[in-house]
């Protein structure tokens, strides 16, 4: 919409850095202390603890021109439990190559990229991972064009999966991989897929996005429909992960599903642009780790594609090749209302969470949420909703008169 | 918890103002624009704009030291519709006597501050009010001490309503008005409930708050307990309002309900403290209006009340005699991802909005979050999980052994 100026994962100058990046310049340390409590909370009495990226990674980023950032998010410790600390990653990222290269080649260029961001998680010691969606193709549903866009897609033994497996095992990690899946055994339909890789390079299974986005330059109904696979939460060694992908972050009963299912971490691979949800960013992931105390780390591909035939996005607009920058800003919220900082608006990264899952818990046990939350009323109501004839409960003005 | 030292809705002096305010006092304009667009959104590409109040309600406000906002936030014009102008305003204040004064005393002294603000609403041509979380008495709940506090309930036609209902006939408002109410006829029990007055000062009806917190000093069912009243919309001739009392804030399905029932405008009238709920104030109710596309007013009273009898918080710290600073911080929120500037921290106030309520609908086209919210998939879910023997949809990776 607003970036069209140059190509691949490049911005205009004039793009921020970051909302905290502004907030440090100017504010004077007390204020700024007030301000970064109430903007973006409290984990133990202080703000969330940035903390030192050690040297290999820091090494393996500068070489490769991308940001690493770590934080540490921490529970009180409990009598009956150990801590359960876990490491959790986030990658954003640019695309590799013109998306005019041959299909394979920007495939590995891509590849190329995320290889040197996984060296540095596993540099510094991440046990759970996820990747941006559909990380390994640049995020061509807005031209509405076929081909050769669905050559993108791989079966979940594919090429792609193949790479994450061979990184879960040289890493000891648990890696989700968020993929354009073509499902061969199921009419070769393609889907919006997550697939789920354990610490032993074992594909533990695959969700799919739910609620696909019929918006705009976003239209991806194109291409895939909503998954029929539910709400699975899967169970590894480093805690129980659920993937909500992209536009199911608009939508809280997503967000419910997956933490009344256990889960303690959720993934929010997303790709997403400035001017139409940007000031949802902050909004939507952190009120979810909230209200279903669980980890959230939402991840938002950076940079701007640009296609090479022009396309219109429904909004009365001229044609154009690019529809945006992707402003990046993957981060992490917690059970107990706090966030870590954002990773750059204009540059690949990786995010760092040093946490102890059992703050979901401590969470739950200090707010009772989910023992105040009257599911049975809810159940009841979705239920007499979803009747087509349904009579919402309103009460009248006796004193209006009916149209 | 923190704020101790005086008496009667003052602070230390230490509590800053607003983060509104520190972000104007140092970041220059070009950044603090970017700033606030990520933070607090754009309405039609700008951020909400801040109008001039009055020489009425300013001189109101000045002679009775309360603070007045006044924002717009516009829609789209339409062929078909005219635009539904609306001036929607809220108002939260600290108590108006000591606590230990005699009770009518005390429900005095806020009433006459009241009639003063909603002067001043009057003045400025607000059509739509909502008072703060049972607004005639201190937030007494802490204490778990019947007497005297239950005295200050009223049955819904009591001394309260009369009054608000004079109010709305001289100003031609709706005014919602939160109240501790004391049902007579059903075993005289007493409930936190929101009375709606027509614009004729009608009494179109009531509705009560569904969620009841028990955590620390806010275990509230020793008064009263959940609402069986639903999710009532009532439909005035200014717009469709719900009302979601204070703890429902935190669960999802409550504002959930209160949309499809068809509310442009949810009030949130709210009593929460510094240290407490603050990252969530500006989290919480945005996202509500977001996902459910209406226009949000949240409202916390401000100031520290203190109390006769020192009470515990459960928190194993000792005995005190107040809970907290209520933080205000009132402020609106509306459907298309944006949020007007908040009241003060530590003086009463008067924030207005005006507002299209076109502009519900509108966002609905655009986003279509209720047309890819797949109901009858979480209607069946919610059903499932309520059974007790509901299994969750857990994939365990084989490799971990079951303890």
């Amino acid at each position: 919409m607003q970036e069209s100026s140059r190509m691949e994962g490049t911005v205009k100058p004039k793009q921020i850095e970051s909302v905290e990046s502004i907030l440090e310049k100017y504010i004077p340390e007390d204020e700024l202390k007030e301000v970064k409590r109430i903007l973006f909370g409290q984990n133990r009495g202080t703000s969330v603890s940035v903390q030192p990226v050690n040297q290999e990674a820091t090494d393996i980023a500068n070489a490769n021109n991308f940001q690493v950032l770590f934080s540490k998010i921490l529970a009180e410790k409990e009598q009956l439990r150990q801590p359960r600390i876990v490491r959790i990653g986030i990658i954003q990222n640019s695309i590799g190559a013109p998306t005019n290269a041959p299909i394979h080649d920007q495939y590995m260029a891509i590849q190329n990229k995320i290889e040197k961001m996984i060296d540095a998680a596993g540099a510094m010691g991440v046990n759970v991972l996820c990747l941006q969606e559909t990380w390994h193709m640049p995020f061509a549903f807005c031209t509405r064009e076929r081909y050769p866009w669905v050559e993108f897609a791989q079966p979940v033994t594919g090429e792609a999966t193949q790479f994450i497996q061979r990184m879960a095992r040289k890493y000891n990690m648990v890696i989700v991989s968020p993929m354009l899946e073509r499902d061969e055994v199921h009419g070769s339909t393609i889907h919006n897929t997550a697939v789920v890789v354990g610490n032993n390079g074992n594909i533990i299974g695959k969700s799919r996005k739910n609620h696909i986005p019929r918006t705009g330059d976003f239209n991806e109904s194109t291409y895939y429909m909503e998954s029929t696979l539910g709400h699975p939460v899967f169970e590894t060694v480093f805690g129980k992960i659920g993937i909500n992908i992209c536009y199911g972050r608009h939508h809280n009963l997503n967000w419910l599903a997956y933490g009344l299912n256990g889960s303690e971490i959720v993934f929010n691979p997303s790709a997403t642009v400035t001017g139409l949800s940007e000031p949802m960013w902050g909004v939507e992931a952190r009120n979810a780790a909230m209200t279903n105390n669980y980890f959230v780390g939402s991840i938002n591909r950076v940079g701007t594609e640009h296609f090479p035939n022009e396309f219109t996005s429904g909004d009365g607009k001229p044609a154009h090749k690019d529809f945006g920058h992707f402003y990046g800003s993957s981060y992490f919220s917690s059970p107990d209302n706090c966030r870590s900082p954002g990773l750059s608006r204009v540059q690949d990264g990786l995010n760092i969470a040093e946490v102890d899952l059992n703050l979901c818990q401590q969470v739950k046990d200090k707010w009772n949420f989910q023992m105040t939350a009257r599911y049975e009323m809810y159940a009841k109501f979705l239920t007499d909703y979803i009747d087509p004839n349904y009579q919402p409960q309103i009460v009248r003005d006796p004193s209006i008169k009916k149209n």
